[in-house]
């Protein structure tokens, strides 16, 4: 049973707005960040990094965003071209704006930590009048990211963005993603990723992530059932919670909850699996397989970044991923 | 026909959310604000006036809201009291804000200004977690205002609102009220009047304000029947169209129209009259009349303010309005 | 002995630098501000009221400041125009910003506070490249004025004033009229207020306020004679401790300190006072007095003042100061 | 002669006030900086580099500064303290500020930018009350830094730490060092280099610096010795104009100049040049030599410094100074 219809008639699969911006990763992993020395340059941002794996997958892309008018925004721009993105729909700045930077340091495969860089960045400051009308009417599935409602106008941005994809009936993909900085308080982002949920098809996020979205409200038991209904009042067909080591779990509309299994992996850090797992698990929502079918190819893609020193650069291809799943299959793979 | 139906069990009538402020009205008019020495102080703000209006009608009235822990807080706060206004959901701002200002002048009967003071003000720094999910919950209507959707935290303290009278059934309205102060864009103020809109029964504006709804949209004709049908698509029943001496149109979701006949009145000032035709307007839906007689009662309404020096002071009771009404009918009330 | 030697050759007698705003006088005195109904405007600030005193006692007067775009802002350039005073070095504001408003409100003559609107004001809006040269260069004595510093661009605007002072040998007075509004550290404050006494040869201030200049040093007693000994290892010839009811003290260079002897008056209000007594100081310095017979008169205007509603439009002229001593003389005026 | 004597009983040499940052070096030179992938991390600012260089050669050091909270902000500590430097005096930020990045470019020896990220940086935020004053009282030589002054409450803690150094009988050099980012005018950035250069006994700056400080006042020949005269009347009492690739002028109160010769130098990019140019002069002077071979020891611990891919790191004890100077004198180094 098909959950999300996409729309046939559109030239694009895919379009992402949001966040981009430039990781740094430690090239000397498993101490803190203090006793490291050199750093390597990546594309970054959760939206970005969605919209790469979309593409290596082969499905059509294209990004709405906004870059700095400095090295590092045109190394992000030639980045996304290099990999097959449409980049006719970044704006870049002329204020002044940096580019986002995220500074990581690996402790341990499991001690993992983010410094970042979100002061004055330009991704925050696409305006609703950059965003593209006909970007989002020619493609059949949009992804926002929480991080783009932090600020105005990038607030304002995505929301206009929503409004087109509801006129023409273009799927709507809500990885929550949220990270603290430039919120100002807990009840303003409750406000926000409550407006913007309501008017999606496919919700991804974390327990936590659905806790703060109830700020407002009651399920003092933080039940899976209870959140995920209250989506289904409004425009929502999958609600996607992640708990974590215990695994995720997709409820639809039906009543039905789904879950797929998981993968061992040789582990060397934690960041970028979600990215990596929302863009498996969308690309098999659009070949038209089952949800657990999806999950599971979200899980195998995620396990290959894991597994690597990058996470935009790690994307794998759909081989890549059949390749990891019949080799753990076999048993050739062992967790670390 | 009842377009709109109130919930029959709560404990008060109407319920005002957004700005409260001074109004210092020149003492001297028709004369430029220049040569004017010296202002009276009266308690203004749409939403105030409103809330005013609607206790003068015998409507029992609460208001959420924040005051500035001042002496011109404390005024407003007293003379809501004196009206028989609810005054326990007013927060008293802590961070040093001050009360907004509106100084008018008058330089003619159709030559009116207002002077703003918007900076600071402790209006806009309601809270989403100030505002009393009781105090919604507990009444038929609850009226939102657009000045209050111009800045963060009352933008979201607003949106908020809006959340607890859908979850509690309480009928909606929304007086657009678009004032330029503190907005930062045209596309901005789109973006949030739609969004507020979206969940509203009964919309109230100009013409020019539904344009400015209107940005990311094509209507080349600024055709009112194309305006009100996009909200009978979300959750409006009415949608009242002010196109100034032209009078005003109400829009009903069945698909007809509505116009009432306007009175004549020796007009001092403008100001207030919006306010006092919504008072009468909402007051005559509450109580069961017809959109037409509605609009008349609120028309009267109208007429007697404008004839006075203050907008919230001068607003009318039941009585009044009815004997305005009664004499204009016998003739005895002539345009100035 | 001339403590301070004012040059001979220049067109004009005294330029002030700083706010220039609004006060609006509460009608009904001798309540709280919440039970009054009504204000009178008048121009206020400090420098303004003094400029608009010395203007009166017949000196050549010229104004270096910035004024909103709008009716407050016209109100006040006209009114130091009907006042003999030089406004071609008026800059008027054009983004936006408001006139300062000063809301009086007198419980009692000894109780009075005011409230108040500092946000966004024109005034300190001032750019150092605003400051006309030739102005400075063309008076004899220069007036700044503290609340000027109290932020950018205002601040350096007169720091830039007091730089071309020094160039062109024009006399500094300094009225340190400390304010807590838009300062945002006593530190901050103590900078600042220490930057700009340095180039001063007159410093008029509390001994409150001279304990704010005091922050970072050690004078444990807040011994007047201390105080003024630092300033004199500057460019400072007299400066002047006001200590309230137990009356003021100019300490000179030679290390002498002088006294005046202060009148009754029938007190209203205590707005004012500061700034009538320094304008009478300075008319008396500026004629040749003995520092005794210029505080005698700075006393006298005072008075005045003191017993009138307003500051500005109360500020008298020589006549009637040498008029109110007279009837002091003669017994003729008692204490209220 | 000796033009500044420094005072002979202090525990400490040398104390810096400014900026602390982190220098992020493409490893990949010769190439714009959208082509290169990876970054080594060095401490950096120019304050901090001077510091460095003078614990090099041997003074005994001290910093007055603010780092932020982070694994960034530990770095510098720690590479500080490893380096001999006191770091006692450094404040810990505690809100959220972040620590300044500068990502350096080559794209060949003669064409290196810096892309500086300045936001909410954690040394802007050193407050006048964190400022020791026994930190300052106890060294010979106080090292103020241009970027200190660039904002709010840094600018202020530098004029406090002035006023310390006064107070103390400490020699005060200024390295104008002025970087665009931050400063929010051309007039704010004279007003503040004017009033800190005023008290300071050695100014060191470039032509175009220096130009920028004369942005109120007639110097249409740019010609040193007006600006070198104008400090003078201040408390200046050596002032170094630094001429690009035609070399530095030192001139002195006693009205003559002085210039040295410069060495030849195998150049990978030009940053750093200044501040270990700064750290040799200073270091000369306080060692008793003469301006010339204080200037030429300059000199050529710059050609070190210029020579490497790094700035603080590349700081040469006196030993490797002197090895340059002597090689250099045999011929056995040639340009690049």
């Amino acid at each position: 049973m098909a959950y999300v219809t996409f729309p046939a008639d559109k030239p694009a699969d895919f379009v992402a707005i949001g966040r981009l911006c430039i990781d740094l990763n430690a090239n000397e992993i498993n101490r803190p960040m203090e006793e490291t020395v050199s750093f390597t340059k990546y594309v970054g941002g959760s939206p970005a990094n969605i919209c790469i794996g979309m593409s290596r997958f082969g499905m059509k892309c294209d990004f709405i965003g906004k870059v700095a008018d400095d090295q590092m925004g045109r190394f992000i721009t030639g980045y996304l071209q290099r990999n097959g993105i449409e980049t006719s729909h970044l704006a870049v700045d002329k204020t002044g704006a940096v580019t986002g930077l995220a500074f990581t340091e690996i402790k341990s495969p499991t001690d993992c930590s983010i410094l970042m860089y979100r002061d004055n960045v330009a991704d925050l400051k696409l305006q609703p009048d950059e965003v593209s009308e006909s970007a989002i009417a020619g493609a059949k599935l949009l992804l926002i990211s929480g991080t783009a409602l932090a600020q105005s106008p990038s607030r304002e941005a995505v929301m206009q963005a929503l409004n087109y994809a509801k006129k023409h009936g273009v799927v709507v993909a809500f990885d929550v993603d949220y990270r603290p900085y430039t919120w100002k308080s807990a009840e303003e982002t409750a406000v926000y990723y409550n407006l913007a949920a309501e008017k999606c098809d496919i919700i991804i996020g974390t327990r936590e992530e659905f806790d703060m979205m109830e700020r407002f409200e009651a399920n003092p038991e933080k039940d899976d059932r209870i959140t995920a209904a209250k989506w289904f009042d409004y425009d929502a067909k999958i609600v996607i919670i992640k708990h974590g080591k215990e695994g995720s779990i997709a409820y639809t509309k039906d009543g039905s909850s789904h879950r797929a299994r998981s993968f061992p992996a040789k582990v060397i850090k934690t960041f970028g699996a979600g990215d990596s797992y929302a863009a498996g698990f969308l690309y098999g929502l659009m070949k038209g397989w089952t949800i657990e079918k999806s999950m599971e190819f979200g899980s195998a893609a995620a396990c290959i970044v894991i597994s690597s020193h990058s996470c935009s650069d790690a994307m794998p291809t759909v081989a890549q991923v059949e390749d990891y799943i019949a080799r753990s299959n076999r048993g050739e793979i062992t967790a670390s």
